[in-house]
């Protein structure tokens, strides 16, 4: 075991102040990186702030951060994969069980086994649970580790590891949307990566906003057209006409708005959950039959396959490249949605720590 | 134009009472049948007391039925797929405009010209609007009328004209069911068809029931296993492990703890609209990337090929065949689900009138 050092909080009110974690030398199957880039999740807030405390209560300390880049510095004797010095990855997902039918399938985010990247229990026992990225080193599972396109930002890339993912997966899944009608609604660290990607994707990408300052930065995301949701007249034009919307909103919000801008078959998937249940009405549904889902991140596979992706279509996010000494005041910003698009953290700012 | 017998209401409080009404003769295009069956659908009852009145109100007087089985008396000149003495049924679609992007792929329900069987603007003019099978004849576009199978008892045969298809539709469209799970809840008319076409098709059927009392009954229509679904140990028992699940209940019900018994990427298909929204958890959807769809009766080709799969599986609905003088006792057992599983009118009985 070594020290790492890391910014963690001790309870749900503290403030983040600077610390040393211990970290498991390298197993066989491990891999060591050190830690360039990290991106601010509205995850890690929930989690630091024990918000999810009902469905997965907060071990403290908690050191947040599943959006890691880095560089490898050692691995394990049987990895087969991976050489110091390579630029790698790691996202939500830390370890799995490797046997269930969902690790099997390449579904590793719903293995009833998974291992979070922080306040998951830690299987190798170097602390009650797993920590994050906001850390100077970070030792995992060969598996479970990216591979980065060598062509990308490294601060833009961090948060593809979930907030990429995270749009990236149902947008791919719902199929063939070239020159189809897809909307996107709220434009924050999740509805800006999906503009990105059903642009690149080949479709007509719609923007749907309650506030027209975002309409430029939304055309320069690559939306083709910017829908003012609170005008009634707007969403009457648009009624009926779109393939698939991929709603990022997390907050409370009028679904069936969204469900009647839908075409025939239409789709809408959800990546935000919302605390209070969505009201739904049956008949909006059942008049086209269309369709909710939801989705979840993405298996390790799909989760390369979008790095390659964006490595190819030169795809990241737009960030703003914090030192982690500014985290606190971050986090008050995220609050407020004061980021375009997301925080990601530099972390050569910790060596001076 | 002539005359035909016909059971109408002339208010929303009124009763059924016999009558007279206007049919038109058959245009070069048009079906004249002789009506032998009719089926009672919840549709009806939903219309006849105008309680639709905020979506599609009720004119009076109304004829309702749209689940109609008869024989061929008449046809136009430009009629060649019938010729008269031919057994035919007739749904709840008896028009649309056969140019929309609907109708061209063979969904007519979706069409926005659709006309229903009963209560929609008549186009010909020989009333206000259409009226249904509570009648001795009816006049029918022939693209809208269906060939019903010789094998088949006939009073059993109306109901799949909207209950079958409505069931068969969603079912059919989810995929390859064979030897998976899926669940029906709701053992009513459109439940207990759910059960024999997810049974034809293959599944391992499980019917969720609030009454023990229907557990004979859901065995002996096809189901493989009843749940109680007030019995929180049966519900755990289960959860996560259905594959599809048809929701027949058009009353108010908690979709989530349907949400919670689908495995992964698992879908719930509503065919019944409850007046007020489902409250819909975001987090079940997200966890399982699952979903939610609605499904509405079913284009014409489908519901031929439905008949056509009830012929080579032998498949009618269970009625209990009434006289059309017992109709307003019907509506007042058809309130209380007191009926297995389906009320078919015998249309014989008019003609004493």
């Amino acid at each position: 075991m070594y020290k790492a050092k890391a910014y963690s909080v001790t309870s749900a009110t503290a403030p983040f102040a600077s610390n040393t974690i211990t970290r498991r030398e390298t197993t066989e199957r491990d891999v060591q990186i050190e830690i360039l880039f990290c991106g601010i999740c509205h995850s890690d807030l929930h989690t630091v702030r024990d918000e999810w405390h009902s469905v997965m209560p907060t071990a403290y300390p908690c050191v947040p951060g599943h959006e890691i880049v880095g560089k490898v510095t050692k691995v394990g004797a049987a990895v087969s994969r991976f050489k110091p010095g390579e630029l790698v990855g790691v996202g939500c997902l830390v370890d799995s069980d490797h046997t269930c039918p969902n690790c099997k399938t390449d579904m590793e985010q719903f293995c009833p086994g998974a291992t979070f990247t922080y306040n998951s229990p830690d299987k190798h026992g170097t602390a009650p649970v797993t920590y994050g990225g906001y850390s100077e080193s970070i030792v995992v599972d060969e598996h479970f580790v990216l591979r980065v396109p060598a062509n990308l930002d490294l601060a833009g890339v961090a948060p593809l590891l979930c907030a990429g993912i995270t749009t990236y997966s149902p947008v791919r899944r719902w199929g063939d949307i070239k020159g189809k009608k897809v909307g996107i609604v709220g434009l924050g660290g999740l509805g800006h990566m999906g503009v990105k990607f059903a642009r690149a994707f080949g479709a007509h990408v719609v923007v749907f906003t309650t506030s027209l300052k975002k309409k430029e930065d939304a055309l320069r995301l690559g939306a083709h057209e910017v829908i003012l949701s609170t005008d009634p007249v707007q969403m009457k034009q648009h009624a009926g006409t779109f393939n698939f919307i991929l709603d990022t909103i997390a907050a409370e919000h009028d679904i069936n708005a969204y469900i009647t801008m839908l075409g025939l078959e239409g789709n809408i998937t959800l990546v935000g959950a919302p605390e209070t249940p969505l009201q739904v009405s049956a008949f909006a549904l059942l008049f086209g039959r269309k369709s909710i889902s939801g989705s979840l991140i993405g298996g390790i596979k799909e989760t390369q396959e979008m790095l390659d992706f964006c490595g190819e279509h030169n795809i990241t996010s737009d960030v703003e490249v914090i030192p982690i000494q500014k985290i606190n005041e971050a986090y008050e910003r995220l609050v407020k949605s004061d980021v375009k698009y997301r925080f990601s953290i530099d972390m050569a700012s910790l060596k001076s720590e």
